[in-house]
């Protein structure tokens, strides 16, 4: 070794001890004859004192940031010392020090508050990767994996490597392809997820498998979608939804316990699809707060019913309110005194771009009772009070209220909710709350096709008394208008997924294990007989020889890992250091017996 | 869940307990009006006693093998017990049952001797992996994972994972490649190995990483090769050769303490390539036993000098010495009195298209100290005995003689004593000898470009008092013919491979990380700088903002496992389902914006 202790290890019980410590050079600061140098490893800073004896040789050999150094030296007791550094009370008397490798100066500081920007730290992602900041990050990274493994080890489970080169069956998002040299003409794909592999092994008895592993779709780019990410998956045999929910809101706490010495210990609340899109708009919120949406008129169907006709709202000559198919309102706490500036960006707010609104009513419930809205024209001042009564409104709320289409309505005020919750500081970063939300329905319905399509994908079971609903009917839809009153559109899925503070961490079902079942699902999603074998085939066929009933969960690894390190981008969670795509040579397309056919 | 216990864990002490159980029936017995049924799970056997009043609802619902059953019922010692299973005390005398699934009559039993041939085994791979054998293997390789991930955890290794869609840098063997969509014309390339990524995190000062992760290499398929393998893939700052042997010798001693129980307590054999290569014929050797190679007439160079000139073979005018560049004995114990039969056996064995010699030449040391050969004319018995004596032969042993040309002889010799070894029982499966080989050239000679190539690959680090030799010499080859006089021929590499029973288990080296010998390494191999830079600059870049020394490791842990487990298939222990690759369809082709270019 080039050294007997690490940068970040020493403390006043070494004082005399005479060692070796390697590093990077963090900071030189020359007073007169003497020279202090910040001597830096992964496991922290140690202070280096170069003495008037050392300082021909330091001359004739200048120390420059981020030099890699060999120190020897004797440990001694800091005059000044940091009591903000666990290695601030001592420093390392130099005796004589080895340049290993010299530096350019780099292109930014490697410190937690560097001058460089987002662009010149990906360029140089290798000296980014040196900061402290980013260091923590890739170090709760493998907590996280370390915790995940000992958990789901002591659970039971095996760790069991599937396969990269595989079939290709695009289903949902595109595959990934890689010709075959050895047979040409053909391609391997890879895996979206290890999805079928995983099944496989519970039918071939495997119990309780589970794989950290890379998985691939080859979708555009965005901040939180990298064309490779990181699965934690895990599946279970002779297991029923409430097993699973148990398992892995058990591993999710253990996490948070190893990792950031949080006891969870309430048990995690639940919440069916509709009760999520009922009461915030979203199959995925954050339920660190309230401001639950109140529903004026919708129609979006609960239990099969229309809920909210709008008898508070309509008829009062408001054309926006009247002609809307959706109207929704919640109750903004103590913004009542918003000035017209306030409400004004409010309203611009929600009218740009990424939401899309035409507009924003607003009723203030003022602390002297009284109330004052956009609307005052077409409501009357008790007209005001029962609609924010209905949003749960008290006095000092701001209701605001969205109107339009179903979908864009409900979405753009779950937006305005989250982004309100942020702005009054209700979504805090040291809180974590998680939320299963079951009971998804099983089909959505493909206008451009009139079809159904997998919510999920086409191997989660139903609910296990909609399984007969679903055998006995026709999957056809024979008139587009009419879909929502055919019996597949009530059929709920046998899923789950996991949220914590409004995100997605993971998701999963209790699967199909007979094969007419994931005949008639396979079906019902538009496939023949002859497209189902092909693709699916092998699944099936395992159907038949003693498949167990089975289930499982696959969590976001990477964005598990920013959430629970305070980031919005999964980047600062992996180390990449991408100098891909590039071009490859005439050899490789001759053995490959490919070439390209680029669009003009 | 649908069992409240595993068919793995009931025993005596269970007596009396209601319960319920759910697995596979194993085997169906029919006593009269009581039916024994074996249920079978990952974790055991339970054995299930179906009484009389369950008669009539096994007949109207007959068991099959590998029917999913659930089964509730009381455990009651069994009058027949069985010490054979760790169940074997017991049953369960079954209440209500349930078949949760039914199987068709399985292509082969599921058992450890079963009747299926490797092909439909293979065809019918998740039934294949219900078999106890297979699922040991299994369970083998996580044991050996799970042993793996602890060690290096508590030596302060971290699991840091890097990209699979990378730039192609095909050097040796092929890379696969995918073609990119949002990046027309240009293609990714899947990891040969993580090396450069691995380097890459030293110089951003992780110090100590790992990787247990897939690797790909486009090569012809052999049994012990496959297009994806498993690396357990190492890397560390700051140190040196010796600090990466006691490492690592001690991961592999965990291993086989954790996942065999061994206490591998002797210090780990060393040996350089030149003695493996003069005393083994073989860069791997497996000493588990001796039977060493006599070198009698050789052209290998060991320090640079020709040792065996060939005194006691030329001139006895026995043309096929005289005119052989190599001739190599080995001496096999107790086999003197072998009959014409058998030695003509050893004959055509060497003689076998795999070895491809022309003849092999015998000396028997008969117990009554006289000798006796094959070549009697041309040797006087004293000869022989000179001969027999060198090979390091004693009364009552064979010695077997080839020549031929020097790599092909030594590679013959080196297989002739590994199956001698295996004929004689010297290669026991339950012993375990671990070896480092050590100093391997840095670079080999090839022949058809008379260039240099690099033995193992181009980050591999010279030894530290031959850097000289390489920075201050011009590679290129002046004259082919004597190429082993270039002051390349003899730099060692600062490189290690660790051989466990005749296998390479893993290899690794101190890397360069110095840019300008970097850049030497790279002209040696023929690269001119556009190559070079092109293909890495990143890491040249990289290496000059304070590159540290560092060097690593990388097991092969599909081959690891194979050999723990006793088999000489890596097949056996990865859970293969393969039904790849395919054709794809045109809209894929036409989104990547590539077609075929088959040759005719």
């Amino acid at each position: 070794m080039y050294r007997t202790h690490t940068c970040g290890e020493l403390r006043l019980a070494n004082q005399g001890t005479t060692l070796t410590l390697a590093g990077w050079v963090q900071t030189v600061r020359k007073f007169g004859a003497i020279t202090f140098v910040d001597l830096r490893d992964r496991y922290g800073i140690t202070q280096l004192l170069f003495g008037e004896s050392l300082q021909a040789q330091l001359d004739a050999q200048p120390l420059g940031r981020e030099f890699v150094l060999q120190v020897s030296g004797v440990v001694q007791e800091r005059s000044n010392k940091n009591p903000g550094l666990p290695t601030g009370e001592i420093e390392l008397v130099v005796q004589s020090f080895v340049i290993l490798n010299a530096s350019a100066v780099p292109p930014f500081t490697i410190q937690d508050d560097t001058d460089g920007g987002d662009d010149l730290r990906m360029k140089y992602r290798f000296l980014d990767l040196r900061r402290n900041a980013v260091k923590k990050n890739l170090e709760l990274r493998y907590a996280v994996n370390r915790s995940v493994r000992n958990y789901l080890h002591e659970n039971a489970f095996m760790d069991i490597e599937t396969p990269f080169l595989i079939k290709s069956t695009p289903e949902g998002a595109r595959d990934f392809v890689v010709p075959s040299r050895m047979n040409p003409g053909q391609f391997y794909a890879l895996p979206q997820s290890p999805q079928t592999f995983k099944q496989l092994l519970m039918v071939s008895g495997y119990d309780r498998y589970y794989q950290i592993v890379k998985c691939f779709r080859d979708e555009d780019l965005r901040a939180d979608r990298q064309p490779e990410f990181t699965q934690i998956d895990c599946e279970m045999c002779f297991v029923e939804q409430e097993d699973i929910l148990n398992m892995f809101e058990g591993l999710v706490k253990r996490v948070f316990k190893d990792v950031k010495n949080i006891e969870y210990s309430e048990a995690v609340q639940r919440m069916t699809w509709e009760d999520a899109m009922w009461q915030y708009g979203n199959d995925k919120p954050d339920i660190r707060f309230g401001m639950k949406l109140s529903n004026l008129k919708s129609a979006f169907r609960k239990s099969g019913q229309l809920l909210a006709t709008g008898e508070l709202i309509n008829g009062a000559g408001f054309g926006v309110f009247d002609n809307a198919e959706t109207v929704l309102a919640i109750a903004v706490p103590g913004c009542a005194e918003y000035s017209r500036k306030q409400t004004d960006e409010l309203t611009d707010w929600v009218k740009r771009p990424q939401i899309g609104m035409q507009g924003l009513v607003f009723i203030k419930c003022n602390a002297d009772g009284t109330y004052k809205s956009s609307v005052d024209k077409f409501y009357a001042e008790e007209r005001l009070k029962a609609i924010a009564d209905s949003a749960g409104a008290v006095a000092g709320d701001l209701v605001l209220i969205l109107a339009g289409r179903e979908e864009k309505t409900r979405k753009a005020l779950s937006d305005l909710r989250l982004e309100m919750g942020k702005r009054l500081g209700l979504r805090k970063d040291n809180e974590f709350k998680l939320l299963w939300v079951l009971d998804f329905p099983l089909f959505e319905y493909a206008e451009e096709e009139n079809r159904w399509v997998a919510r999920h994908h086409p191997f989660t079971s139903p609910k296990p008394d909609q399984i007969d609903t679903m055998i006995n009917n026709n999957p056809v839809i024979e008139q587009a208008a009419e879909y929502l009153a055919h019996p597949y559109a009530n059929i709920k899925a046998n899923a789950y997924d996991m949220v914590l503070n409004g995100n997605e961490i993971g998701g999963g079902s209790i699967r199909i294990f007979q094969r007419p079942l994931q005949e008639k699902m396979f079906a019902a999603l538009g496939m023949t007989p002859e497209e189902y074998n092909h693709k699916f085939g092998f699944l099936l066929g395992a159907f038949e020889y003693g498949a167990p009933p089975h289930g499982g969960i696959a969590f976001g690894f990477d964005r598990l890992c920013s959430i629970l390190g305070g980031s919005e981008s999964i980047r600062d969670f992996i180390a990449v250091m991408l100098d891909a795509p590039s071009t490859i040579d005439a050899k490789q397309f001759d053995e490959l017996q490919i070439q390209l056919n680029l669009k003009p």
